[in-house]
């Protein structure tokens, strides 16, 4: 019975994720799913991309979070344009979520739309809304066995950056054994070594991103 | 429809989390639920408590993990009697999951049993598992907005550990904002600052486990 009412939920998510997908496709849109742990550096990356693209990509980002528009005002004072959905209790953003949001958002002349996922390693993993590309963020901070004992996001995922190596002088964690153990689930897996407070590493991903722009 | 699916769930968990809490009780055992984000030092934090108790207060563990058990080799190797739930992709244990856990373990002559909980600061706080005590860890890398961006499980946990104090001299954290805003959302909270890996603050933490347990 769980099981059943589990599949019907992904089912309908996946049916909205393909209306949000042709919205996207409509508006030639770039659109990154970003997820990590709480507190691994999304909002200061978008923050750093804000700066970094001012006057170059118009960047729009959706902020899910369980409460607070917190991160909202933080991406908005970057220059970015944001709009915050607040989840009252659910883990993560799925497509309808998004769908609603999207009626809060002007994509006319938008580059790239980046939604900022709920801070959890596991369940926003197995909702799609719609996005070209899940990408992860994984802090030295969570330690080098995170990739075997949450593999799911790590499967998903396009890319992940390894954030706040500015700190792996202080802390017992090897991210040679994280690259190893994340390639051994997903090998298609891009890595970008990344402080999104210090600025290191940030010129590949911004590069990255460009390059995926222009394929588009 | 999804909601009353929810109700039920919830319904049944509380159900047999009570059938549980009658067992520990019946062995006089204290049982503390312990939460976290991925990687906060929870499984750090045993491997003290083993080094700490030996010989003084028997402790058993069951440890939460989606996949591997790594968590579980890492405790039995510091002495205390432990039990892996690999949830296979579930983001919480509940107490059903327990029950079925606690007819591998032997209860006989314990004294503290710790459930070390999935590596996640949403989904866990929902669900009982028939615990004296649900205790939340957030390390200092995660940032101090996080209270307010993640109320439930401060609102239900007893005591707030705060981890990896060792690092705050090269964060940008305010751990008296961490303080103030998890005391406005839970101002019974009791709070210890500590590093699990350094041993700072541990004192206090094994002081209240003693008390707890003397007035069990």
């Amino acid at each position: 019975m769980r099981v059943a009412v589990v599949k019907n939920i992904l089912d309908a998510n996946s049916r909205i994720a393909q209306e949000n997908r042709s919205l996207f496709d409509a508006h030639g849109l770039m659109v990154i799913n970003l997820m990590s742990s709480p507190g691994a550096g999304k909002t200061t990356l978008l923050e750093q991309m804000g700066k970094h693209f001012a006057n170059r990509l118009k960047i729009g980002v959706i902020e899910g979070d369980i409460q607070t528009t917190l991160d909202a005002e933080r991406v908005a004072a970057a220059g970015l344009e944001a709009v915050q959905i607040e989840t009252d209790g659910a883990c993560h953003l799925d497509a309808n979520m998004i769908q609603n949001a999207l009626t809060n958002i002007n994509l006319e002349g938008m580059d790239l739309l980046v939604v900022e996922n709920v801070g959890n390693l596991v369940c926003p993993a197995e909702f799609n809304v719609g996005e070209d590309h899940k990408v992860m963020m994984l802090s030295v901070t969570e330690g080098d066995d995170k990739p075997y004992k949450y593999p799911l996001m790590f499967r998903e995922s396009s890319v992940l950056l390894i954030s706040k190596v500015d700190l792996l002088p202080h802390l017992r964690c090897d991210i040679e054994q994280i690259k190893e153990a994340a390639r051994s689930i997903n090998p298609e897996l891009i890595i970008f070594e990344i402080s999104a407070y210090t600025g290191q590493g940030l010129d590949d991903w911004h590069n990255w991103i460009q390059e995926q722009r222009a394929a588009k």
